[in-house]
């Protein structure tokens, strides 16, 4: 019998998991494995939402955003006989082995879960967030800059029309990534992030200077993690008396057909996922890092801390003062 | 020596807005006029920020959003001196008609300017809200609609994976046509908006007939003249047991480059407003009603009210309750 | 028992499609009848592809280009033959109704199958080429609109910065109405279309003088009805001495997401059709005439010629000559 | 005085352009540098169209597709005479290093250029056809692969709809690099390339077999370099009885607004580019290979070839045969 391999999303979704999802299944048949599908995440594995892969399941999802196996947090997953009820699921159906699409929590649930019963998983990393130690790039980022992008060309055509400065609140949870990215990508003029110390009067002094060169408008970028967005929209307006207004891209920027970029990392991913499980391997995580595909241990990932570039850093640094 | 116009955007910008400054041009040229454009709106005419219209002024700009022209909100128009600087500049260049693309107030204004200096003006009306009497389209109605579609579809990429409740504000100030048509559009399972009486009792019940029939997300389109995008995202948490968020879609729905619909709206907009200035008419309104071309007077505009199709008040009633 | 209607799709697709067949179906039920969906066009009605309409089989649809149902353009029908085994399937489902959305092939041939067999019809216009008599609109329209005016828009970028001419061909069959429409969307210097007798000798003075006043780059929209595109492009190398290229944009006009107008205009032809058989009329097609919704005769679109707006074809006279 | 650099794109456009030009100058004036800018590429340089950058040459040009300083193919660059006029023109104004936006063609003018004069130079790598030898990566190559993504997607929902297969070329001139990215990207049933053979025979098996299998559509990505549109389209109504459409996609691939991808590495590629020039080297080529910035020398682009990443060609293999 063929060796069963089950592919599950989990964690809040990005855009890029259908492609892996895709790229994992037709990849297992195509060396010798037999997938199945996992909907609802963790919740899923409990409940007994898990089917035999058909090749109509996964045609047609290559270009739609979000992941079609839906997902889930689940706290009864932390549970060890909940978990016990997950693992009979799968050996009922004679599945020994996962490939998880999702963010560090994901991968520790998982990695319990081997601990627990010696089912061997393999990790893509897959969150808007760009967090996940050990990898320079996480399924769903391209996507998501490429949204906040459109959305701050579009609020910069009003922004120059109006002479407003605008504030964006982009998502990253307590990582700047996507807004130290987006700021460079659409030119802002002020990028607020935790990683980088921001000197307010520094900044007033640079604007002011702008303001009398002729800038009539302005665009600041702020990452959700410092929660600076309402505070700078006043200051704005207080500070550089410029009419100024806040706008929280939200959720937006999950959603969205996956962009090339987004696609073909998913193909990478996918396919070492599935390599690493027939290796023998367990507990890895797929890595992209300074160029090269890779691997590295869920230890790592959990005691690790996502490295932000140096490069990044000191460009976006003129920005925060 | 041809007669002078000069062409000016006011009020909220809209996509739409430059179709129409270049068609006015255009148009003014091909029909023997002399176009000036006015720069920064109403404060633009009191500054003198006038100028004579080159065609490198008004090229490439078709696909923009926003105004090149630039807009502003002016109090010192209101001011019959600052009134009388205004006509002073237009008069010592020899300009006597006024094209002014924007909406309500901004044709107001210009009406006072009429009844003080005798300066015949023509009313392109453009505004996102779509709330100008007298006519059934205004610029950038139709731009803000795809906008907002397109967030909304990525939304519900995320809707659909995690089965959640997203609640969505639109813009429009006290019009509901935004949220309606997009309501529409997008199939939103929720539409609150100012023309149409809510009852959350049936609609909690409605959602949760639906819900054990298998719905697992749901999509809430709030037009922002309700004030109910917090209120209504804790009632669907409260009553449907459903995690929900709220999204504010903001100032992108004003931006963007201009859909099909509205360059085309701005051509005939635009045209029809240099043919009623010809003619020797002032003070009127271009509209389209009823699938006809029309003019409006500046009166019926500023005492009229904006009438909400019945057919679309009909489609929507069963979104509201 | 609630009476029987099925809905199928058939000819060229077009954007518009799928919401066309979800309001359908969803209004169908509201109004206590029991939509069937015909898979395959009239081909699937010989085949018997024909299924109860289940919630989830038009879930999720509104965004999606082309149709769902599939399509077909079917010799089979032809032959009373085959008709008569398309009537016995429907017979034996006791479906007594259908709708069609398509061109105006598919509605003659409905309209045979109704001299036979007395199953009455309603037609929902859809085509991309616009040129069904008695109706203004046919659902595609905006979004093949918008599909090539943002294809125009990348390639002037290009033709800007290479001081080139670029000759585009778009679709339309024998109808120049996209050509028409997209050439004044997009400023375009040049539009051939079948409507209009173009006259070489004059546009070339015309080009060359704008060239002596500063013109670099030129863009020029084609029907495909004329058949102009190569030679065009020869004629402009040859006479305008400019380097010149061919864009041919094929099937991408025909897909995309439906933009908001295909939206709300599948929602109005579609219940309007609905509302038509349940008045227990046959054989109308949907319309759109001069803002105002109705319906028309089979007959009339059969023997009547899509009339081009005179306002359009004034306003594009300029551009063949 | 500060020392004075100017900079220039030459040869085919490439989305990235312009965010290379507006880095380059802002960093060059960062770095105490006087940038000046040239217009129309080599023409420019020989016909003098050299200007001191200002602030408002380079602002909002970020989102904008080509290149706002134009471009040209210059044969008279190639002569002596013509360089010694460019050389003066450069002097004139007292500049004394380039940097020039394009591709391998342009960076062998320049280096003859420094040879005659003593000029040195800094070359970005732009080229949609990502065939410059040493680097990764070529500026434009990421908005091209996003561009032809969304047309395929769009042809897709018309294959599907109507049981059609698609040919559909792509550019790259002699490289299949674009063609065989989009066609993993895109989930294409085939891909013809010049870097891979291709086996019609065994093609046919495969597909058949896929068609017994219920395969309707088919989606093919053919390379310009291969020639073998025409054919293949032809091939597959012969051999597989499918009603089969070409599609030439065209200059659209060359434009539309950059992605985040081309706006980021235009920044790192164009602020190496004036670094290098600082550091006083000349002839080196910015380059992006295994996930690291560098450069290399414009002998070995000349003398080398661009290789294809082993990974690629063995994930496209299976769609060559």
């Amino acid at each position: 019998m063929s060796e069963r391999v089950a592919i599950m999303t989990s964690g809040g979704d990005s855009a890029g998991m259908n492609p892996a999802i895709k790229c994992a299944t037709d990849y297992a048949i195509a060396n010798g494995m037999e997938p199945y599908l996992v909907y609802d995440g963790l919740r899923g594995l409990i409940d007994d939402k898990i089917k035999k892969a058909e090749p109509e399941d996964v045609s047609g999802i290559l270009h739609r955003g979000g992941t079609v196996l839906r997902s889930s947090r689940s706290k009864r997953f932390f549970d060890y006989d909940m978990r016990a009820v997950a693992y009979k699921n799968l050996k009922d159906k004679g599945i020994g082995k996962l490939v998880v699409i999702g963010g560090d929590g994901s991968f520790n649930a998982l990695n319990q879960f081997h601990a627990d019963f010696d089912i061997p998983f393999a990790g893509v990393p897959a969150t808007i967030d760009n967090d996940i130690p050990g990898t320079d790039y996480c399924l769903g980022v391209d996507t998501a800059l490429n949204v906040i992008l459109n959305s701050v060309d579009s609020i910069r055509d009003t922004a120059t029309s109006f002479s407003r400065a605008f504030v964006i609140e982009v998502m990253g949870r307590h990582c700047g990534y996507l807004a130290m990215v987006s700021s460079l990508a659409c030119g802002a003029e002020i990028c607020l992030v935790p990683e980088i110390d921001y000197d307010l009067d520094q900044m007033g002094e640079r604007m002011r200077l702008e303001k009398e060169n002729g800038r009539t408008y302005l665009i600041a970028i702020v990452a959700e993690g410092v929660k600076m967005g309402d505070y700078l929209t006043r200051w704005i307006g207080d500070t550089l008396k410029m009419d100024a207004r806040l706008t929280v891209l939200g959720h937006t920027q999950r959603g969205g057909s996956p962009t090339v970029r987004d696609r073909i990392m998913a193909y990478h991913f996918a396919t070492n996922a599935i390599d690493s499980l027939q290796r023998g391997e367990t507990s890895r995580i797929m890595t992209y890092q300074d160029g090269v595909y890779g691997t590295t241990s869920v230890r790592e990932v959990a005691e690790g801390k996502a490295v932000m570039g140096e490069k990044l850093l000191k460009l976006c640094s003129p920005l925060c003062r």
